[in-house]
């Protein structure tokens, strides 16, 4: 859609938070650059709301321009801004502005992981575009990079820490050996957990995220409810100090992967935590930073690294699509839509590959450690490494600390079963992946 | 220019050495992959080498692809991919295919950071896309990024590790404690550096991606001949030691800076080898690889971290260029061009700010900190911690190690330059600048 030379391109603004706030603060105080960088001023006609009366200091425009009448607003503009967040009313005021043959920037992952095809046929239909980098890991460009930049290469894996929440949590359960509980309770105290932390906790966050790379990377369709998601809920001050001894920290990773199936290529996207080996660039990353690694056939091992959240971070990559999208606008054309050629077969966990940390309280008696293995061998997973700690003195009990090579998550689900029926294993102590090794 | 539906695209690939076969093998062995990404099929038609007869087992192609005739070859293709290197024959080769309506895809920095205007402009005359994402840090997606990703933002710094020669013998120094000459060797027998090193060992590699880098973060035109450029080659076993005194590590670093200057933005670009603190990001980037480290207003600090050279990592980057130019001549309309608005002077090195270990020499009698104290003070250089170790006993010498607060590179050289004057000093043992703190 052809934009007149030189007239403003209208800019609306759904959602007014804490990104809107950054997103309308940096339209007006750097508006002669994106004027510079977009070709035309971007002029804001709008900024829907719930409440257009409440007073907000923080956001320096025309009050009058706040409204609550967001089906209307998005009818006026040239780009609309969508940072509401979820499904409703979002979709329907996207799909509505694009009808209404406007573009399309959002930072909603939920509603691109469970809906994100429809955006993109109507996007397709109404030649417009709908861009979304601010949608995964905040303010790190990944979305470009790998719709783009990796476009003439062959990704085999991303691998992400892309919920700041959670990476805040192992990180403090890391360095003070505090349990879950008592450390999103500090987290929450401090501002990096929300109330009802369940969306990030649990991995929904992380699914969503995870869905929208593995659709990007593989060229298929992949929807939050494809996605495999664990979250840490269950990780305790025991398993961070297993890891400890195993050079490893925990971290909850959003795994996106090639892998063979049937002889043909398939993906496999999953969230758990895990623990990464000290010597990957993964287990630096402190506090609630995200860094997504991807490895490609070509390019090799790559990392970006960055602010996932926060109202500023998320509005710098909500407003690098704008210009992309303005740019657009103004010269004709779109942007790549969603390529999903590919259209690969999303295989469940029970065929992702990886390795295992066991830990087992066993009987401490001679020929434990021979029934034990024999459970790993009788279902055809190979065992890397084995330790034992004897328990107190005389108590008669020990643990048995066994990593394994690479191995199904059906083949170790299977030997976690058998483990726990034998009369020597008291129980099954901890059973975490090993990823990035 | 738009392009037939359906037709396939005509790639002319210009130079066959290690990133030119890389780039010829993908061409073929992706070629479904590719074309499903860029909408129509590419047809490699040429590839022009200085020997055309010479046999290639490497490269899969037709052997008849294969002509001494660049010149003609140019004029024959709707995408002319340039991985000859150097200025000439480049330059006039990458005219001519825009003059006949090619888009070209580069990995030159050297002619990009020379000579970058003349290329932009004859692509706006002609209305073509140049790319040249492979020119800066390899595999790394960096410059779409900047360009892209961070036009909605304002760049503050970008510090970069972007070549992979230098960082290997800096690494290998650091893990031996050996010396330069001896590195550097030892670097050549393993092929991380060449016969002839002068072009990475004395910065001139990263004073051209130095210069590219701060064109695109700082929409200002800056060539290579900006660049304060200072090499590895007088970096010591000693400075290394020093550095590891200080917790730090030694890194030839490409520093591009948004500064002030008379009250207004201005820019300093500049190469040399730093010390950077280990716990900064940048001090862990090991052996030949790359990383660029981006602090922006609204993102904050970001990371781009992966592999610098090599003939599949180039070619990755090469070939992501080219399904973007191939989109654009499928859809009609350009990627954004040269963004050149800001125009912001370029400062000299005087101008920069920043600390300084130095190293001294000292007679071991009381006062002479006094006397170098008031040497730093008398040029308003604000000493941060001083630390002194005495000589082998009794030889009457000690050394003064001193960490300055930031400075301008001009207040630091008068104050060197009175240090060595001063009786107590015997030698001015080394000056490094402390980056990244």
């Amino acid at each position: 859609m052809a934009h007149d030379p030189g007239a403003p391109l209208r800019v609306a603004l759904l959602g007014c938070g804490v990104v809107g706030s950054s997103v309308a603060r940096m339209l007006v105080e750097q508006a002669d650059d994106l004027a510079a960088r977009c070709g035309v001023p971007l002029e804001l006609v709008g900024i829907a709301v719930r409440r257009p009366g409440r007073p907000r200091p923080d956001v320096p425009v025309d009050p009058s321009l706040f409204t609550a009448d967001a089906e209307e607003l998005v009818t006026r503009a040239d780009v609309v801004i969508e940072v509401i967040g979820g499904i409703d009313p979002a979709r329907g005021l996207i799909l509505r502005a694009m009808e209404h043959g406007a573009s399309v920037v959002s930072a909603n992952k939920a509603l691109v992981a469970e809906d994100g095809p429809t955006l993109f046929e109507a996007a397709a239909k109404h030649g417009v575009d709908v861009y979304y980098e601010a949608a995964v890991a905040g303010a790190i460009p990944i979305l470009r990079p790998v719709q783009e930049s990796l476009a003439g290469d062959r990704v085999h894996r991303v691998m992400g820490i892309v919920n700041g929440t959670t990476n805040f949590v192992l990180d403090k359960m890391d360095g003070t050996g505090a349990g879950f509980a008592e450390t999103v309770a500090e987290a929450q105290a401090l501002g990096y957990a929300e109330a009802d932390p369940t969306a990030d906790v649990e991995g929904f966050d992380a699914a969503a995220k995870a869905a929208i790379l593995a659709s990007m990377a593989f060229h298929t369709r992949v929807s939050a409810a494809d996605v495999y998601r664990e979250g840490i809920t269950e990780v305790t001050a025991a398993d961070i100090r297993a890891a400890q001894d195993n050079d490893c920290v925990v971290k909850l990773l959003a795994i996106c992967e090639r892998v063979t199936s049937d002889g043909s290529d398939a993906v496999s996207v999953r969230v758990h935590p895990a623990m990464v080996p000290l010597g990957h660039p993964l287990a630096s990353v402190r506090e609630a930073f995200n860094a997504v690694f991807v490895e490609s056939a070509a390019a090799g091992e790559l990392m970006f690294y960055g602010r996932g959240a926060g109202g500023d971070p998320t509005a710098s990559a909500v407003l690098g699509d704008v210009v992309a999208v303005a740019r657009h606008r103004v010269a004709g054309g779109r942007g790549p839509g969603e390529s999903a050629y590919a259209d690969l077969p999303i295989v469940d966990l029970g065929q992702a590959v990886t390795r295992y940390h066991i830990s087992l309280d066993v009987a401490d008696r001679p020929g434990v450690l021979a029934q034990v293995a024999t459970a790993f061998a009788e279902h055809g997973v190979s065992i890397e490494t084995v330790r034992q700690q004897a328990g107190p003195d005389g108590d008669g009990r020990a643990k048995l600390i066994v990593v394994t090579h690479r191995a199904t998550d059906s083949a170790l689900a299977a030997t976690v079963e058998a483990l726990a029926a034998l009369d020597a294993v008291e129980g099954v102590a901890s059973v975490m992946r090993v990823e990035g090794a």
